[in-house]
Protein backbone atom coordinates (compact mmCIF):
# COMPACT_ATOMS: atom_id res chain seq x y z
CA UNK A 1 0.00 0.00 0.00
CA UNK A 2 1.54 3.02 -1.07
CA UNK A 3 1.75 5.67 1.97
CA UNK A 4 0.75 9.17 1.51
CA UNK A 5 2.68 11.69 -0.18
CA UNK A 6 5.01 13.84 1.45
CA UNK A 7 5.80 16.90 -0.18
CA UNK A 8 8.42 16.63 -2.58
CA UNK A 9 10.52 19.39 -3.86
CA UNK A 10 10.92 20.27 -7.52
CA UNK A 11 14.48 19.91 -8.19
CA UNK A 12 17.44 21.38 -10.58
CA UNK A 13 20.30 19.73 -11.38
CA UNK A 14 23.28 21.73 -12.03
CA UNK A 15 26.04 19.25 -13.35
CA UNK A 16 25.34 16.19 -15.39
CA UNK A 17 28.58 13.63 -13.97
CA UNK A 18 28.73 10.33 -12.44
CA UNK A 19 27.42 11.60 -9.12
CA UNK A 20 24.33 13.57 -10.98
CA UNK A 21 23.14 11.05 -13.18
CA UNK A 22 22.92 8.35 -10.15
CA UNK A 23 21.05 10.84 -7.94
CA UNK A 24 19.15 11.94 -11.10
CA UNK A 25 18.30 8.32 -11.77
CA UNK A 26 16.97 7.64 -8.17
CA UNK A 27 15.44 11.01 -8.10
CA UNK A 28 13.18 9.98 -11.02
CA UNK A 29 12.94 6.37 -9.57
CA UNK A 30 11.64 7.80 -6.56
CA UNK A 31 9.26 10.31 -8.30
CA UNK A 32 10.94 13.30 -7.22
CA UNK A 33 10.30 15.97 -10.32
CA UNK A 34 13.14 16.99 -11.28
CA UNK A 35 12.84 19.67 -13.85
CA UNK A 36 15.86 20.48 -15.55
CA UNK A 37 19.56 19.73 -16.00
CA UNK A 38 22.47 21.93 -17.14
CA UNK A 39 25.99 21.27 -17.92
CA UNK A 40 28.60 23.33 -19.54
CA UNK A 41 28.86 20.47 -22.02
CA UNK A 42 25.43 19.93 -24.61
CA UNK A 43 26.08 16.37 -25.08
CA UNK A 44 26.25 15.20 -21.02
CA UNK A 45 23.24 17.85 -20.62
CA UNK A 46 20.95 16.42 -23.37
CA UNK A 47 21.81 13.03 -22.62
CA UNK A 48 20.70 12.82 -18.34
CA UNK A 49 17.77 15.25 -19.27
CA UNK A 50 16.25 12.74 -21.97
CA UNK A 51 16.87 9.49 -19.20
CA UNK A 52 14.98 12.41 -16.65
CA UNK A 53 12.61 13.13 -18.96
CA UNK A 54 13.20 17.06 -18.29
CA UNK A 55 14.80 19.84 -20.00
CA UNK A 56 18.78 20.39 -20.73
CA UNK A 57 20.52 23.71 -20.93
CA UNK A 58 24.16 24.51 -21.34
CA UNK A 59 23.41 28.52 -20.44
CA UNK A 60 23.37 29.17 -16.60
CA UNK A 61 21.20 31.75 -17.34
CA UNK A 62 18.60 29.67 -18.80
CA UNK A 63 18.28 28.14 -15.25
CA UNK A 64 14.54 27.78 -14.64
CA UNK A 65 13.05 29.69 -11.59
CA UNK A 66 10.71 27.18 -11.07
CA UNK A 67 12.35 24.91 -8.98
CA UNK A 68 12.56 24.65 -5.09
CA UNK A 69 15.99 23.09 -4.96
CA UNK A 70 18.70 23.46 -6.77
CA UNK A 71 21.54 20.72 -6.33
CA UNK A 72 24.84 21.81 -7.61
CA UNK A 73 26.89 18.62 -8.37
CA UNK A 74 30.05 20.21 -9.79
CA UNK A 75 33.37 20.33 -9.61
CA UNK A 76 34.52 21.20 -5.90
CA UNK A 77 36.65 23.92 -7.22
CA UNK A 78 33.49 25.22 -9.09
CA UNK A 79 30.62 25.59 -6.86
CA UNK A 80 31.30 29.17 -5.66
CA UNK A 81 31.76 30.43 -9.40
CA UNK A 82 28.38 28.51 -9.94
CA UNK A 83 26.74 30.02 -7.31
CA UNK A 84 28.31 33.37 -7.88
CA UNK A 85 26.90 33.15 -11.58
CA UNK A 86 23.41 31.70 -10.59
CA UNK A 87 23.01 34.58 -7.63
CA UNK A 88 22.99 37.27 -10.49
CA UNK A 89 19.38 36.19 -11.55
CA UNK A 90 16.64 37.54 -10.76
CA UNK A 91 13.81 34.96 -9.07
CA UNK A 92 16.84 32.56 -7.76
CA UNK A 93 17.51 34.91 -4.59
CA UNK A 94 15.52 32.52 -2.18
CA UNK A 95 15.54 28.94 -3.26
CA UNK A 96 17.34 26.36 -1.45
CA UNK A 97 20.46 25.56 -2.78
CA UNK A 98 22.89 22.51 -1.95
CA UNK A 99 25.95 21.02 -2.96
CA UNK A 100 26.98 17.26 -3.09
CA UNK A 101 30.65 17.87 -1.82
CA UNK A 102 32.02 15.94 0.85
CA UNK A 103 35.14 18.56 0.84
CA UNK A 104 33.72 21.89 0.50
CA UNK A 105 32.02 23.96 3.33
CA UNK A 106 28.33 25.03 2.77
CA UNK A 107 28.99 28.71 3.82
CA UNK A 108 30.45 28.80 0.21
CA UNK A 109 27.27 29.63 -0.48
CA UNK A 110 26.85 32.23 1.99
CA UNK A 111 28.01 35.10 0.06
CA UNK A 112 25.70 34.67 -3.07
CA UNK A 113 21.73 33.02 -0.83
CA UNK A 114 19.99 33.01 1.54
CA UNK A 115 19.16 29.13 2.04
CA UNK A 116 21.83 27.07 1.30
CA UNK A 117 22.71 23.41 2.59
CA UNK A 118 24.44 20.16 1.77
CA UNK A 119 23.18 17.10 0.11
CA UNK A 120 26.07 14.80 -0.01
CA UNK A 121 26.00 11.05 -1.00
CA UNK A 122 28.79 9.37 0.44
CA UNK A 123 29.78 7.10 -2.17
CA UNK A 124 31.79 6.66 -5.34
CA UNK A 125 30.21 6.65 -8.21
CA UNK A 126 31.11 4.73 -11.31
CA UNK A 127 29.42 5.37 -15.32
CA UNK A 128 29.59 1.24 -15.36
CA UNK A 129 28.02 0.09 -12.15
CA UNK A 130 24.19 1.19 -10.47
CA UNK A 131 24.82 1.81 -6.83
CA UNK A 132 22.19 -0.06 -4.65
CA UNK A 133 20.87 4.12 -4.04
CA UNK A 134 18.60 3.25 -0.64
CA UNK A 135 21.76 2.33 1.50
CA UNK A 136 23.45 5.13 0.74
CA UNK A 137 24.13 7.40 3.39
CA UNK A 138 23.04 10.72 2.89
CA UNK A 139 24.79 13.31 4.61
CA UNK A 140 22.02 16.72 5.09
CA UNK A 141 23.22 20.06 6.41
CA UNK A 142 21.34 23.48 6.06
CA UNK A 143 21.58 26.96 7.00
CA UNK A 144 17.84 27.20 8.66
CA UNK A 145 15.97 24.31 10.33
CA UNK A 146 13.14 24.37 7.87
CA UNK A 147 15.70 23.31 5.11
CA UNK A 148 17.14 20.92 6.88
CA UNK A 149 14.00 19.93 7.36
CA UNK A 150 13.08 19.47 4.02
CA UNK A 151 16.19 18.19 2.54
CA UNK A 152 15.71 15.21 5.28
CA UNK A 153 12.27 14.83 3.98
CA UNK A 154 14.16 14.56 0.42
CA UNK A 155 17.10 12.42 1.41
CA UNK A 156 14.69 10.00 3.32
CA UNK A 157 12.96 9.09 0.53
CA UNK A 158 16.05 8.16 -1.43
CA UNK A 159 17.94 6.22 1.21
CA UNK A 160 17.24 4.26 4.47
CA UNK A 161 20.23 6.38 5.77
CA UNK A 162 20.36 10.31 6.45
CA UNK A 163 22.88 11.60 8.65
CA UNK A 164 22.95 15.39 9.91
CA UNK A 165 26.56 16.03 9.46
CA UNK A 166 27.69 19.32 9.91
CA UNK A 167 30.17 21.09 7.75
CA UNK A 168 33.11 20.05 10.36
CA UNK A 169 31.99 16.87 10.85
CA UNK A 170 32.05 16.66 7.10
CA UNK A 171 35.09 17.76 6.58
CA UNK A 172 36.75 14.93 9.14
CA UNK A 173 34.40 12.32 7.52
CA UNK A 174 36.00 13.27 4.03
CA UNK A 175 39.66 12.49 5.37
CA UNK A 176 38.33 9.06 6.67
CA UNK A 177 36.58 8.95 3.10
CA UNK A 178 40.14 9.20 1.62
CA UNK A 179 41.64 6.16 3.57
CA UNK A 180 38.94 4.26 2.96
CA UNK A 181 38.47 4.73 -0.29
CA UNK A 182 41.27 6.00 -2.44
CA UNK A 183 43.90 5.04 -0.31
CA UNK A 184 42.71 1.52 -0.21
CA UNK A 185 42.14 1.68 -4.15
CA UNK A 186 46.39 2.65 -3.83
CA UNK A 187 46.92 -0.91 -1.92
CA UNK A 188 44.87 -2.67 -4.63
CA UNK A 189 46.78 -0.76 -7.77
CA UNK A 190 50.08 -1.30 -5.91
CA UNK A 191 49.22 -5.11 -5.46
CA UNK A 192 47.81 -5.55 -9.39
CA UNK A 193 51.12 -3.96 -10.59
CA UNK A 194 53.34 -6.54 -8.40
CA UNK A 195 51.14 -9.47 -9.81
CA UNK A 196 50.62 -8.84 -13.07
CA UNK A 197 54.70 -7.60 -13.51
CA UNK A 198 54.95 -11.35 -12.44
CA UNK A 199 52.57 -12.81 -14.70
CA UNK A 200 50.05 -13.32 -11.68
CA UNK A 201 46.78 -12.96 -12.60
CA UNK A 202 45.15 -9.90 -10.57
CA UNK A 203 41.95 -12.49 -10.34
CA UNK A 204 44.04 -14.60 -7.80
CA UNK A 205 43.73 -11.68 -5.71
CA UNK A 206 40.25 -10.32 -6.36
CA UNK A 207 38.35 -12.58 -4.07
CA UNK A 208 40.68 -11.80 -1.11
CA UNK A 209 40.24 -8.33 -1.89
CA UNK A 210 36.58 -8.61 -2.06
CA UNK A 211 36.63 -10.60 1.61
CA UNK A 212 38.86 -8.27 3.15
CA UNK A 213 35.86 -5.52 2.62
CA UNK A 214 32.70 -7.89 3.41
CA UNK A 215 34.65 -8.70 6.59
CA UNK A 216 34.38 -5.01 8.05
CA UNK A 217 30.93 -4.39 6.65
CA UNK A 218 30.02 -6.48 10.20
CA UNK A 219 33.10 -6.08 12.37
CA UNK A 220 35.48 -3.14 13.54
CA UNK A 221 38.26 -3.14 11.18
CA UNK A 222 40.93 -2.78 13.87
CA UNK A 223 39.81 -6.17 15.32
CA UNK A 224 40.20 -7.76 11.65
CA UNK A 225 43.69 -7.16 11.06
CA UNK A 226 45.61 -10.20 10.13
CA UNK A 227 49.16 -10.29 8.40
CA UNK A 228 52.96 -10.04 9.09
CA UNK A 229 52.52 -6.47 11.14
CA UNK A 230 49.84 -7.17 13.22
CA UNK A 231 51.59 -10.49 14.44
CA UNK A 232 55.15 -8.70 14.60
CA UNK A 233 56.16 -11.51 12.16
CA UNK A 234 60.00 -9.87 11.54
CA UNK A 235 61.48 -12.61 8.99
CA UNK A 236 58.42 -11.92 6.39
CA UNK A 237 58.46 -8.13 6.86
CA UNK A 238 62.35 -8.38 6.35
CA UNK A 239 62.08 -10.65 3.32
CA UNK A 240 59.00 -8.73 1.93
CA UNK A 241 61.18 -5.72 2.36
CA UNK A 242 64.58 -7.19 0.44
CA UNK A 243 62.02 -8.15 -2.29
CA UNK A 244 60.39 -4.31 -2.93
CA UNK A 245 63.78 -2.66 -2.10
CA UNK A 246 64.83 -4.57 -5.08
CA UNK A 247 62.31 -4.40 -7.64
CA UNK A 248 60.17 -1.55 -6.12
CA UNK A 249 61.83 0.66 -4.25
CA UNK A 250 58.83 3.41 -3.65
CA UNK A 251 56.76 0.68 -2.49
CA UNK A 252 59.36 -0.61 0.04
CA UNK A 253 59.13 2.18 1.75
CA UNK A 254 55.62 2.69 2.04
CA UNK A 255 55.72 -1.14 2.72
CA UNK A 256 57.45 -0.49 6.01
CA UNK A 257 55.57 2.88 6.88
CA UNK A 258 52.11 1.28 6.76
CA UNK A 259 53.91 -2.09 8.68
CA UNK A 260 55.42 0.34 11.50
CA UNK A 261 52.02 1.92 11.78
CA UNK A 262 50.26 -1.53 11.72
CA UNK A 263 52.89 -2.79 15.03
CA UNK A 264 51.99 0.32 17.15
CA UNK B 1 24.37 -36.65 -13.10
CA UNK B 2 26.70 -36.95 -10.87
CA UNK B 3 30.06 -37.35 -13.08
CA UNK B 4 32.44 -40.70 -12.71
CA UNK B 5 34.45 -39.75 -9.43
CA UNK B 6 37.99 -39.01 -10.00
CA UNK B 7 40.24 -41.00 -6.90
CA UNK B 8 40.92 -39.01 -4.37
CA UNK B 9 43.13 -38.88 -1.88
CA UNK B 10 42.07 -40.00 1.67
CA UNK B 11 43.22 -37.20 3.96
CA UNK B 12 44.72 -35.81 7.41
CA UNK B 13 44.58 -32.25 8.20
CA UNK B 14 46.94 -31.18 10.68
CA UNK B 15 46.07 -28.34 12.63
CA UNK B 16 42.47 -26.77 13.48
CA UNK B 17 42.99 -22.95 13.02
CA UNK B 18 40.37 -20.84 11.02
CA UNK B 19 42.15 -22.38 7.57
CA UNK B 20 41.95 -25.81 8.72
CA UNK B 21 38.56 -25.52 9.48
CA UNK B 22 36.99 -24.09 6.83
CA UNK B 23 39.18 -26.16 4.64
CA UNK B 24 37.87 -29.24 6.31
CA UNK B 25 34.64 -28.56 6.31
CA UNK B 26 34.54 -27.73 2.48
CA UNK B 27 36.90 -31.34 2.16
CA UNK B 28 33.93 -32.48 3.89
CA UNK B 29 31.15 -31.27 1.24
CA UNK B 30 32.77 -32.54 -1.59
CA UNK B 31 33.26 -35.89 -0.05
CA UNK B 32 36.99 -35.79 0.44
CA UNK B 33 37.67 -38.23 3.12
CA UNK B 34 39.24 -36.36 6.12
CA UNK B 35 40.40 -39.36 8.15
CA UNK B 36 41.89 -37.41 11.21
CA UNK B 37 42.60 -34.20 12.43
CA UNK B 38 45.72 -33.12 14.62
CA UNK B 39 46.06 -30.06 16.98
CA UNK B 40 48.31 -29.38 20.10
CA UNK B 41 44.57 -28.12 21.47
CA UNK B 42 42.77 -30.92 22.43
CA UNK B 43 39.30 -29.02 22.47
CA UNK B 44 40.20 -27.76 18.69
CA UNK B 45 41.08 -30.99 17.63
CA UNK B 46 37.89 -32.30 19.03
CA UNK B 47 35.88 -29.57 17.66
CA UNK B 48 36.96 -29.83 14.23
CA UNK B 49 36.81 -33.66 14.61
CA UNK B 50 33.53 -33.81 15.41
CA UNK B 51 32.60 -31.71 12.42
CA UNK B 52 34.56 -33.67 9.54
CA UNK B 53 32.99 -36.94 11.70
CA UNK B 54 36.99 -38.23 11.64
CA UNK B 55 39.59 -39.07 14.83
CA UNK B 56 41.34 -36.56 16.58
CA UNK B 57 44.40 -36.65 18.05
CA UNK B 58 46.87 -34.29 20.15
CA UNK B 59 49.90 -36.26 19.68
CA UNK B 60 51.84 -36.03 16.25
CA UNK B 61 53.20 -39.82 16.88
CA UNK B 62 49.80 -40.75 16.47
CA UNK B 63 49.17 -39.52 13.66
CA UNK B 64 47.49 -42.38 11.04
CA UNK B 65 49.65 -43.53 8.33
CA UNK B 66 46.57 -44.40 6.78
CA UNK B 67 46.03 -41.23 4.75
CA UNK B 68 47.45 -40.45 1.28
CA UNK B 69 47.76 -36.78 1.65
CA UNK B 70 48.97 -34.91 5.15
CA UNK B 71 47.80 -31.33 4.85
CA UNK B 72 50.04 -28.96 7.55
CA UNK B 73 47.76 -25.82 8.65
CA UNK B 74 49.90 -24.60 11.20
CA UNK B 75 51.33 -21.57 11.40
CA UNK B 76 54.55 -20.32 9.29
CA UNK B 77 57.21 -20.63 12.25
CA UNK B 78 55.91 -24.03 13.05
CA UNK B 79 55.61 -26.26 9.85
CA UNK B 80 59.34 -26.97 9.54
CA UNK B 81 59.24 -27.96 13.25
CA UNK B 82 56.06 -30.34 12.80
CA UNK B 83 57.70 -31.53 9.39
CA UNK B 84 60.95 -32.77 11.12
CA UNK B 85 58.66 -34.61 13.75
CA UNK B 86 56.45 -35.97 11.24
CA UNK B 87 59.46 -37.63 9.49
CA UNK B 88 60.52 -39.31 12.65
CA UNK B 89 57.49 -41.67 12.09
CA UNK B 90 57.91 -44.99 10.10
CA UNK B 91 55.05 -45.60 7.35
CA UNK B 92 55.19 -41.25 6.72
CA UNK B 93 58.42 -41.26 4.86
CA UNK B 94 56.62 -41.91 0.98
CA UNK B 95 53.68 -39.95 2.05
CA UNK B 96 52.58 -36.80 -0.12
CA UNK B 97 52.93 -33.44 2.66
CA UNK B 98 51.46 -30.06 1.46
CA UNK B 99 51.22 -26.85 3.62
CA UNK B 100 49.29 -23.57 3.37
CA UNK B 101 51.13 -20.88 3.70
CA UNK B 102 51.72 -17.90 1.07
CA UNK B 103 54.61 -17.03 2.63
CA UNK B 104 57.03 -20.50 4.00
CA UNK B 105 58.49 -21.91 0.28
CA UNK B 106 57.67 -25.77 -0.24
CA UNK B 107 61.67 -26.74 0.79
CA UNK B 108 60.49 -26.16 4.17
CA UNK B 109 59.38 -30.21 4.07
CA UNK B 110 62.87 -31.25 1.85
CA UNK B 111 64.96 -32.54 4.57
CA UNK B 112 62.07 -34.23 5.76
CA UNK B 113 60.12 -36.09 2.94
CA UNK B 114 60.54 -37.11 -0.62
CA UNK B 115 56.74 -36.15 -1.54
CA UNK B 116 55.52 -32.63 -1.10
CA UNK B 117 53.90 -29.68 -2.26
CA UNK B 118 51.72 -26.67 -1.62
CA UNK B 119 48.18 -26.49 -0.92
CA UNK B 120 47.66 -22.40 -0.50
CA UNK B 121 43.66 -21.40 -0.69
CA UNK B 122 44.59 -17.43 -1.71
CA UNK B 123 41.92 -16.26 0.81
CA UNK B 124 41.22 -14.70 4.81
CA UNK B 125 39.75 -17.11 6.73
CA UNK B 126 37.39 -15.47 9.90
CA UNK B 127 35.89 -17.49 12.05
CA UNK B 128 32.11 -16.28 11.96
CA UNK B 129 32.07 -16.02 8.36
CA UNK B 130 31.55 -18.86 5.82
CA UNK B 131 33.38 -18.09 2.83
CA UNK B 132 32.45 -19.56 -1.05
CA UNK B 133 35.29 -21.85 -1.24
CA UNK B 134 34.00 -22.71 -4.94
CA UNK B 135 35.47 -19.14 -5.74
CA UNK B 136 37.91 -19.29 -3.63
CA UNK B 137 41.91 -19.43 -5.94
CA UNK B 138 43.88 -22.61 -5.18
CA UNK B 139 47.68 -22.12 -5.76
CA UNK B 140 49.08 -25.73 -5.91
CA UNK B 141 52.74 -26.75 -6.65
CA UNK B 142 54.65 -30.04 -6.17
CA UNK B 143 58.14 -31.60 -6.46
CA UNK B 144 56.88 -34.21 -8.78
CA UNK B 145 54.21 -33.72 -11.66
CA UNK B 146 52.71 -36.71 -10.69
CA UNK B 147 51.99 -35.20 -7.04
CA UNK B 148 51.35 -31.59 -8.68
CA UNK B 149 48.20 -33.42 -11.04
CA UNK B 150 47.08 -35.41 -7.89
CA UNK B 151 46.78 -32.13 -5.90
CA UNK B 152 45.12 -30.02 -8.73
CA UNK B 153 42.49 -33.14 -9.06
CA UNK B 154 41.76 -32.24 -5.55
CA UNK B 155 42.10 -28.57 -5.97
CA UNK B 156 39.12 -28.97 -8.66
CA UNK B 157 37.03 -31.13 -6.56
CA UNK B 158 37.06 -27.60 -4.24
CA UNK B 159 37.68 -24.89 -6.36
CA UNK B 160 36.74 -23.64 -9.77
CA UNK B 161 40.13 -21.37 -9.58
CA UNK B 162 42.91 -23.26 -9.16
CA UNK B 163 46.46 -21.91 -10.52
CA UNK B 164 49.98 -23.62 -10.55
CA UNK B 165 52.04 -21.28 -8.62
CA UNK B 166 55.81 -21.94 -8.41
CA UNK B 167 57.78 -20.95 -4.22
CA UNK B 168 59.11 -17.93 -6.18
CA UNK B 169 55.85 -16.65 -7.85
CA UNK B 170 54.24 -17.47 -4.88
CA UNK B 171 56.29 -15.30 -2.35
CA UNK B 172 55.29 -12.33 -4.42
CA UNK B 173 51.88 -13.48 -4.30
CA UNK B 174 52.25 -12.88 -0.72
CA UNK B 175 53.63 -9.63 -1.03
CA UNK B 176 50.73 -8.29 -2.81
CA UNK B 177 48.16 -10.13 -0.67
CA UNK B 178 49.79 -7.97 2.28
CA UNK B 179 49.03 -4.81 0.04
CA UNK B 180 45.41 -5.94 -0.83
CA UNK B 181 44.27 -7.10 2.27
CA UNK B 182 46.02 -6.18 5.40
CA UNK B 183 47.22 -2.61 4.50
CA UNK B 184 43.54 -1.78 2.97
CA UNK B 185 42.27 -3.20 6.34
CA UNK B 186 44.59 -1.25 8.08
CA UNK B 187 43.36 2.36 5.75
CA UNK B 188 39.73 1.33 7.36
CA UNK B 189 41.23 1.08 11.21
CA UNK B 190 42.35 4.73 10.50
CA UNK B 191 39.46 5.68 8.93
CA UNK B 192 37.41 4.07 11.55
CA UNK B 193 39.78 5.49 14.15
CA UNK B 194 39.05 9.20 12.64
CA UNK B 195 35.59 8.56 12.26
CA UNK B 196 34.65 7.42 15.75
CA UNK B 197 36.37 9.92 17.17
CA UNK B 198 34.42 12.53 16.10
CA UNK B 199 31.29 10.85 16.83
CA UNK B 200 31.06 9.60 13.27
CA UNK B 201 29.42 6.13 13.22
CA UNK B 202 31.81 4.20 11.13
CA UNK B 203 28.97 2.86 9.03
CA UNK B 204 28.71 5.98 7.17
CA UNK B 205 31.95 4.86 5.31
CA UNK B 206 31.01 1.29 5.20
CA UNK B 207 28.97 1.20 1.66
CA UNK B 208 31.98 3.33 0.33
CA UNK B 209 34.41 0.91 1.45
CA UNK B 210 32.39 -1.97 -0.12
CA UNK B 211 31.67 -0.40 -3.04
CA UNK B 212 35.16 0.65 -3.45
CA UNK B 213 36.03 -3.42 -3.32
CA UNK B 214 33.11 -4.27 -5.83
CA UNK B 215 34.21 -1.77 -8.41
CA UNK B 216 37.85 -3.20 -8.37
CA UNK B 217 36.01 -6.80 -9.09
CA UNK B 218 35.61 -6.04 -12.76
CA UNK B 219 38.34 -3.29 -13.37
CA UNK B 220 41.69 -2.33 -12.85
CA UNK B 221 42.40 -0.83 -9.94
CA UNK B 222 44.78 1.55 -11.18
CA UNK B 223 41.59 2.79 -13.24
CA UNK B 224 39.27 3.31 -10.80
CA UNK B 225 41.76 5.58 -8.66
CA UNK B 226 40.33 8.95 -7.54
CA UNK B 227 40.79 11.51 -4.85
CA UNK B 228 41.81 14.53 -4.35
CA UNK B 229 45.97 12.66 -4.83
CA UNK B 230 44.82 11.63 -8.62
CA UNK B 231 43.44 14.88 -9.27
CA UNK B 232 46.44 16.99 -7.91
CA UNK B 233 43.95 18.95 -5.73
CA UNK B 234 46.65 20.55 -3.31
CA UNK B 235 43.80 22.95 -1.59
CA UNK B 236 41.99 19.58 -0.35
CA UNK B 237 45.01 17.85 0.35
CA UNK B 238 46.88 20.56 2.52
CA UNK B 239 43.72 21.24 4.57
CA UNK B 240 43.18 17.31 5.06
CA UNK B 241 47.05 17.99 6.10
CA UNK B 242 46.58 20.53 8.27
CA UNK B 243 44.07 18.49 10.31
CA UNK B 244 46.00 15.49 10.24
CA UNK B 245 49.25 17.06 11.50
CA UNK B 246 47.32 18.71 14.54
CA UNK B 247 44.92 15.57 15.72
CA UNK B 248 46.30 12.58 14.24
CA UNK B 249 50.48 13.44 13.30
CA UNK B 250 51.28 9.71 12.46
CA UNK B 251 48.28 9.79 9.90
CA UNK B 252 49.29 12.70 8.50
CA UNK B 253 52.88 11.26 7.46
CA UNK B 254 51.12 8.30 5.93
CA UNK B 255 48.22 10.33 3.95
CA UNK B 256 51.51 12.12 2.85
CA UNK B 257 53.23 9.67 1.31
CA UNK B 258 50.31 7.58 0.09
CA UNK B 259 49.35 10.90 -1.61
CA UNK B 260 52.66 11.12 -3.26
CA UNK B 261 52.34 7.63 -4.56
CA UNK B 262 49.43 7.83 -6.05
CA UNK B 263 50.02 11.40 -7.93
CA UNK B 264 52.98 9.67 -9.44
Amino acid sequence: MKQLKKPLPKVILIGAGRLAKHLGLRLKEMEVPVIQVFSRTKRKAQSLAKKLNCDATIDLKAISTKADLYILAVHDNAIGEVAAKLSSQKGLKDKLFVHTSGATPSTVFKPHFKHYGIFYPLQTFSTNRIPDFGQIPICIDARYAKDRKSLTVLAQELSDKVYPINDEQRAILHVAAVFVNNFSNHMFSIAAKIAEDNELPFDLLRPLLLETALKVQFNPPSKMQTGPAVRKDANTINQHLVYLEEHYLAYAALYQMLSESISK
